[in-house]
């Protein structure tokens, strides 16, 4: 057992605290990797609030890591000792049912084992990437291409390929028009990457305060959502519309605005349902969807992705003693468009 | 002008009652057909009570239509007297937006032109099938091979394709698991095509009252939904679901039956949003869809489909006289599975 700094959450009311953990011995499978940067992901304070259902405590988030092989196990084939790694929003599944062996193992039938707050299968809860060490069996782990920087590439493990699959999956691309609700964590990185898949880009925010940034990062437009025009003037217009907002929207004006057989795909969800005009979906053989991150496979075919074009996060880096300060500024969206803990902080 | 018999609406809370009608002279491009067999289709009874909105009356309904080729106009060279066709629920559309060039006129930018209802290209309101004759220009009219009775033809041009397209259209097939739920006249095409197609079928039904009739029309299981054991039992099993049902069903139930990829694809729909848990579509990258009738060439596709695999409705026929009889055995859902007029019974 290796003992290691971490920040942790001690219940769904208080604060963050530094503390340390134990992380397992090195299995055969096994990699450590010292991290080097773990990105501040919204689903991070629902998680530890209690949010989403009761967790067991202290509890460690992060899902966002990249790092550097410390140490692996003695059947290790797919990573060494000093490799640039990434590991995202789940650290194990079943291998054996159809979705796994599709390498779809963020759909395992049995469920996957998440980063962190998850029992893993040695009975004990995972614990995340706010820590300087961490052990994940090494079909979990994805190599971070020469060409990303470790910190601009953390967010890419969550953010990254929960806009990258679904835009990859509805076949953004080429002729195909695109649009991004919601220009946060998420939604910066399905501008970047859409463009880069090279579909022409829309972003619908719900003002045009980011505008410029918008179009910065790749958007070939920008429109208010706030203004009721914007839904008359883009009727009928987009293939694919990811919807990146996790509060509850307007599911079917948003339908309205897809050609025929476009696809709307949440990559969120509220907690209540959403009520959905089901002819706005007959109207145009149009579809309502949803897509959960990606598989490891895909995952590093993001990373590639992003290496090949030059795509990173926009991320502002923090110590570790910031990370409540963090956790107010994103639920007040006040962050452009990233937190990432450089976790040499955490020592 | 040719004056001929038809039943018509008077107004929304009236008997069907005889009449004549005035047709349109035949055009260059129109085609006369002396109508054989009109269908009843449930929507017919929705739109002359005016539950879909205001309508013009007296109104004429029907758009299953099996006929003769009584006359055609000069420069017409789709079809020659004599011809057995069918007219299904369009009979126009702008021919020129994109989704009409690419043969999907029922999604005509402009709104294709219902074949009741609907103020046709010279202003006058289109009147339906239950009348001797019908003048229609002759893209919209589609040959009814040898093979398919003409009686058994007619429900086809609306519950036939209202089922073949989205079957068609999200890959129903050998190795595919397909549900549909409700066994009426749009359901029980669904299984007999779908069937037809290769595809493992189950009937998802309120009661197993009509279990045996499922099973004789091709379907492979049979399940009632009333049996909450139902839905644990086949969670995560089907690749599509053709939702035949336009009252209100739990969508986000109905979700959570389908596999990794899976679509719920509606072809009715209730007048209120349909809630939908966003959860079940992001927890197997599920959609939830809509289909609406098909386009021409798709709809001669299913025709030939159908002769091919002898595929026709289950219908019982009637007089006239017994139409608004009908109607009220539609609403009681006392049909297995179409009325058909024979329209000799109009003279």
């Amino acid at each position: 057992m290796l003992t290691v700094n971490a920040y942790a959450s001690p219940s769904a009311t208080e604060p963050l605290v530094p503390t340390t953990i134990e992380r397992r011995d090195v299995g055969p499978h096994d990699v450590l990797i010292e991290i080097k940067f773990a990105g501040i992901c919204h689903s991070d304070i629902h998680t530890v609030r209690g949010d989403w259902g009761p967790q067991s405590y202290p509890l460690v988030p992060g899902h966002e890591i990249a790092g550097i092989v410390a140490e692996i196990g003695s059947a290790v084939t797919k990573h060494a000792v000093g490799d640039r790694v990434g590991v995202g929003c789940m650290v194990n599944s079943c291998g054996e049912c159809v979705n796994c062996q599709a390498g779809e193992e963020q759909y395992c039938l049995s469920g996957n084992t998440g980063t962190y707050g998850a029992v893993d299968r040695d009975g004990t809860i995972t614990q995340g990437g706010y820590s300087t060490h961490v052990v994940v069996t090494e079909d979990f782990v994805v190599t971070i291409p020469e060409g990303i920087e470790l910190d601009v590439a953390a967010p890419l493990l969550c953010a990254g390929i929960t806009t990258y699959s679904p835009l990859h999956h509805w076949g953004a691309g080429p002729g195909k028009k695109v649009a991004v609700v919601g220009l946060g964590g998420l939604g910066h990185m399905a501008v970047k990457i859409a463009h880069a898949m090279g579909a022409e880009v829309t972003v619908l925010s719900q003002s045009l305060k980011k505008q410029e940034d918008g179009l910065r990062l790749g958007a070939d437009h920008y429109y208010a959502t706030s203004d009721e025009n914007t839904f008359t003037e883009l009727a009928g217009s987009f293939d694919l519309i990811i919807n990146t907002v996790s509060a509850s929207i307007d599911i079917s004006s948003y339908l309205q605005l897809l050609a025929l057989d476009g696809a709307l795909v949440n990559v969120g969800a509220p907690a209540e349902p959403l009520p959905v005009n089901a002819f706005a979906l007959i109207g145009g053989r149009r579809s309502f969807a949803g897509s959960m991150i990606g598989g490891i496979r895909e995952t590093q075919e993001m990373l590639n992705f992003c290496a090949e074009h030059g795509l990173g996060a926009e991320i502002e880096v923090i110590p570790a003693g910031k990370i409540n300060d963090a956790y107010e500024r994103v639920l007040a969206s006040d962050v452009r468009y990233r937190f990432v803990i450089d976790t040499a902080t955490l020592n």
